[in-house]
């Protein structure tokens, strides 16, 4: 038990949920014991993963000198390390915009897949609910050939690295996305080398598409924002879509809208929502 | 979003959690749709059951004026009310007497299945648990001649009411509780009337024994307060054991002891941990 109590604030986005606590000075090891004990459903307070909200120059990790002031040190529900989480980055910034931690609309944050580029598209106004959009990283279309194997049918599907490997298919016009089982990982002929993520989609509209994720590792899950980014690239290849405009794309969790800047970097904006704030009393 | 925000705390007893929203005055209506909201376990704050923690006096239920002047206003994950939680009783107490509330270690609450006596067992000293009993009423033994099937095989079972129904049986010792499937409810044979909570049981040693609960509505749970009481009555029916000497019920939660009063009320007694504390965002 530490003396001084640990701030937190809990909240989500697109239902991927996150425990944040606050350590700006970086006096706590945020360990992965501590991770999956505070991101246990019942014993603890609960999550899809937890992040220290840490300056960077405090957190005990390599950065350029002029990295971004905040760190964002995310584990797993699991207390396993990952380098980046999309829906954690908005859920990330809406904390560091609430606390008064970041001035203005723009700005960048340090993680441990280097710098993203946050922007606050929306502030709440009667709710707790803000509109982010993050930098997302370039997106590489590799051109392998696979296929995926689902409800009995070998659809081609795309690979799309976003930092992390996806693999993206179009469901046929006679297959319905809600009727899809994804409990276990659906098969890739021939498999990914380090195994991948598997999105399926289907159009809902013009640069519009929903989807639903089965995340390496982890199951089908209710948002990835990787997937999601992933999707927009392929859905915009299928479509002839050279156009750079934005697409929509739904997921089980809610709505995210993926672009690109005038650089051709992927974004990913969508909700964030902070749902409660407090101290721990473990 | 209410001016002033709401404060919670957050708790489990055996793993089976609560929110506890501090009302004292009743200013808030805890309706379904909000209990609901709130123990969302990914887009609110996550629990079993959220607790209201009102005086009875404002409470707006039917109360004798010599009534308890605390009030347990409980409701189930879905919003749906239920009379009674043995394991939100002890989060309940024990939120009564971290906050100063409530003074000494004995006294008693209010819940809509009547008044309820509370025993402060342990108070935490470096960490945040207590050791709360909890007074859990009578129990009945109708002497129904009741079936279960259980992996494959009729077991005898034995009717309890402790308020609710349950059916108990003793597990052979060619079948290990840790094997069982209890994914859907055990069928019982004839049928119980209104349905009925079943525990599996085996023996661990003198006055302890180990159980599985299959709760009617809710499927397997990790702890069943008053699954742990029955469980206790029919051992010792089993056993020949009327000393009223207690008994340790091991659950997959954690561990419970079911003692009886020199009046013959079964008592229950178990951990409960407050894991945070804060304000509603939402």
């Amino acid at each position: 038990m530490t003396t001084v109590p640990l701030r937190f604030v809990k909240g989500h986005g697109a239902r991927n949920d996150f425990v944040l606590l606050l350590d700006p000075d970086g006096r706590t090891a945020l360990t992965a014991e501590r991770a999956a004990r505070l991101a246990e459903r019942t014993a603890g307070l609960g999550a899809d993963g937890v992040i220290r909200v840490v300056r960077t120059a405090a957190a005990g990790v390599d950065a350029p000198a002029a990295a971004p002031e905040w760190f964002m040190d995310y584990r797993n529900a699991d207390g396993s390390i990952a380098e980046m989480c999309g829906n954690g980055t908005r859920v990330f910034a809406a904390c560091l915009d609430r606390e008064g931690l970041v001035h203005g609309d723009a700005f960048s944050i340090w993680t441990r897949a280097g710098e993203r580029r946050i922007e606050i598209l929306e502030r709440p106004a009667h709710d707790s609910r803000w509109q982010i959009r993050t930098g997302m990283g370039r997106s590489t279309v590799p051109g392998t050939r696979r296929t995926v194997r689902v409800a009995g049918r070998d659809l081609e599907a795309l690979d799309v690295d976003m930092g992390n490997p996806h693999a993206v298919a179009m469901l046929p016009e006679d297959l319905r996305l809600e009727d899809l089982d994804l409990t276990v990982a659906p098969p890739l002929d021939p498999p990914a080398p380090h195994g991948a993520n598997v999105e399926l989609v289907v159009p809902r509209g013009e640069r519009h598409v929903a989807m639903r994720v089965h995340e390496r590792g982890s199951g089908e899950t209710l948002a990835c924002g990787t997937g999601a980014c992933a999707v927009a690239v392929a859905a915009a290849l299928h479509a002839g879509d050279g156009s750079r405009a934005p697409w929509r794309v739904d997921l089980p969790g809610g709505m995210l809208t993926v672009g690109w800047t005038a650089e051709g970097e992927v974004t990913l904006a969508g909700p964030a929502e902070l749902v409660a704030e407090g101290a721990l009393l473990v």
